[in-house]
């Protein structure tokens, strides 16, 4: 095969075959073709797309350039949920001891803080110990003893992945639905899973802003599971406010453990109830998505999910005296809090700039090689709808730095809104596929 | 400035400012670029395009990438005359001495066979000793003492345009109308001109098959060279059928005597007079485009073209024996004819395929490092809309290979057709702008 040939056809707007995009996947991860016809075939496929058996061909080139983990000494159904990521979205941490509770394996592979959105491992981490770096075997010991494990991604698991993406990173196409299928579904379906439950975020804090990409996205990642044989449920969910009230990593974990101990209710438990119902449904232990809420539900209340997120933090090696005793958890230096200073109803949130702001106090990176401050971040305190009579506390924030302080209290009041007339509540669930 | 951030620009089809394309440009010449992110940015120019002013922008880039020739030192005007290229155009060889004898100075930097498409330098080359490498010195000397020149392309000459032209080569991003611009007006203004004539082949043996495509470059191109303040007119022109009758190297500089000393008239004859004319017009020695073409038929008549023609190879080295008895040239080894099997009208050539037959008889090459046989090539003796009659000769083919010949006959009857009722006549002018 031609590689030129082949970039000419995608560029032409023809489908590849299966054979084609093994080719150009496999060949590139070997080395043996060039980064800049790859990058041009990704440029390529950014205009023209991928249907979806080529899309399905992408992915599975990427998941067979590495290793594909096998579960099946471990009895019982196995699934993950995967979301594109957002502000303040720590349902993982809630979720995975919910729906292990109710007998579904949860074997998990996360990542890393991303542009202005956090990562599952970074949020972990913050516990002191927490382990995210299991050999298989250590995490196959884990997922059978306790029914949830979570972990960072392995070098053995879809290594094209790693490849493609530092290319795509450095000539803007990361924006493309195949190629994030590719990456997205490569890597989970390493994890040896049955099913998968997918929250696709939309709005002004999430990767896919207009929500008609983002359920193209939904859609473009069920078709690609359905292809390889997965049980799959997608939600398409709101990201124009932060998920919760709380943004930086020990402060998600705490949030978590308030959800989980102390029955904390708002949009937070609300999407975690709906993920692990879908999940509890898609491993077999509900006959319906709403049996399996109302199961998710019963388990949060028993206290059995926080016992069980405490027994995985045991497991992974993390000091459980935090999570048991929060309080006790290391303060950062410097506190502030931002008053309103109008009364109205909160009706806008550059979602977006919020998780700027968190990453400028600390709680994530600019460069690859930045330390995280666990202790960093923000708590905000309103959702959209809420009244807020001036003088109210809109948030709290917190951080080592005293110039990341001062920016950031500028900052947040300029990215809020608060109006006369009350503004349109904002639908958590905007779409469904089963 | 960020060279991702700028692909993206291009990408979201946002015009890129002049100095946004003089950092890719001048970057990626100076290797501060890597070609993985240049190609990208590529292919978003395939697919985007380019206005006007980034055009002139990427032209600007590539063109002081190198030297730029100043040829203020030679009086009179200077005027080049370029071709998109296509099967059997010499017109080069023809107009180059006649335009010289109206007192218009032509300064002429060709190039070398391109896929299909054969190359003025080849064809010169076919004449023992002539020199296509003359240094900068030399090239003044002989345009000053005979008023025309052709030499190849120098290493000081738009050393962007080779590293772009490399990179478009093996990414499929070739047929760029903007990139193609870039390409040719960087080097065209490099040579110190002060006007141009642009020849833009369209039909089945051009780069440009198609009509509006062929306008478009043809607009671009002119576009650009306004900008730079040449003059310039521009044609486009037939290529649907060899341009005159021979193809191969020595057989067209064999045809272009024809055309200078004996009076053969033929469409090629017809189109060097044209673009002739218009050089003429350009250089200030007529005071119109009908002017012109009128100077140039008279001096085509007085036999002086013929003279300069010879004066030319003398002056660039070549042996003007074989220009003054074309007859005592070294015969291919294999002759053969191919006769029509059918009367009727000549409807149809596949005038790409005509060219590629050629370089396989020896005329071009398949490699880089292919030499070419200046012998081989075929006379083609009939065009569009002429009778044929059974048994007529309709070619007559040349190589130093037994085998070439044998597959050329197959390939060049089926190139053909012969058709019962009379076709339109093709139109070898399709379009002018002055």
């Amino acid at each position: 095969m031609n590689t030129t040939e082949l970039i000419r056809k995608k560029r032409n707007n023809e489908a590849l075959t299966k054979e084609e995009i093994l080719y150009l996947v496999n060949n590139f991860t070997k080395n043996k073709i060039p980064d800049y016809q790859f990058s041009a075939f990704l440029m390529s496929v950014y205009f023209n797309g991928m249907n979806k058996e080529e899309t399905s061909a992408l992915t599975e080139a990427m998941l067979y350039s590495g290793k594909v983990l096998n579960l099946d000494s471990i009895p019982g159904v196995k699934i993950d949920k995967h979301s594109t990521g957002g502000v303040g979205d720590k349902t993982s941490l809630i979720l995975a001891p919910i729906v292990a509770c109710a007998g579904v394996k949860v074997p998990m592979i996360s990542g890393r803080g991303l542009g202005h959105s956090g990562g599952t491992l970074d949020k972990l981490e913050s516990i002191p110990g927490f382990r995210t770096d299991l050999s298989i075997t250590e995490y196959k010991k884990v997922l059978k003893k306790v029914g949830a494990v979570l972990i960072g991604q392995t070098k053995e698991v879809a290594p094209a992945d790693k490849l493609i993406y530092a290319l795509r990173d450095v000539t803007a196409t990361v924006e493309s639905i195949p190629l994030i299928t590719g990456s997205i579904m490569s890597k989970k379906l390493a994890e040896g899973i049955d099913g998968l439950v997918l929250d696709v975020k939309t709005g002004n804090g999430a990767f896919m802003q207009k929500e008609k990409d983002a359920v193209a996205l939904a859609d473009s990642l069920i078709q690609t599971a359905k292809i390889f044989n997965k049980k799959v449920i997608g939600f398409v969910t709101d990201m124009n406010q932060p998920l919760g009230n709380y943004i930086g990593n020990w402060l998600e974990v705490y949030e978590s453990i308030q959800v989980l101990r102390d029955a904390k209710k708002n949009d937070l438990t609300e999407l975690s109830l709906i993920l692990s119902g879908a999940m509890i449904y898609l491993g077999k232990k509900a006959n319906s998505l709403e049996e399996g809420i109302e199961t998710a539900i019963k388990i949060l209340s028993s206290g059995k999910a926080f016992d069980k997120f405490v027994k995985i933090v045991e497991e992974q090696n993390g000091k459980t005296d935090f999570v048991l005793h929060p309080e006790k958890y290391p303060k950062a230096k410097y506190k502030e809090v931002i008053k309103s200073k109008a009364s109205g109803y909160l009706s806008e949130v550059n979602t977006y700039e919020l998780g700027m702001v968190g990453i400028d106090l600390g709680a994530g990176r600019k460069t690859k090689d930045d330390k995280i401050d666990p202790k960093a971040g923000i708590i905000f305190n309103y959702k959209i709808g809420d009244t807020i009579n001036k003088g109210a506390v809109l948030a709290e924030i917190f951080s080592d730095s005293k110039t990341g302080i001062e920016n950031a209290k500028k900052r947040i009041s300029l990215a809020i809104n608060i109006s006369t007339s009350k503004p349109k509540k904002v639908k958590l669930i905007k779409k469904v596929f089963t």
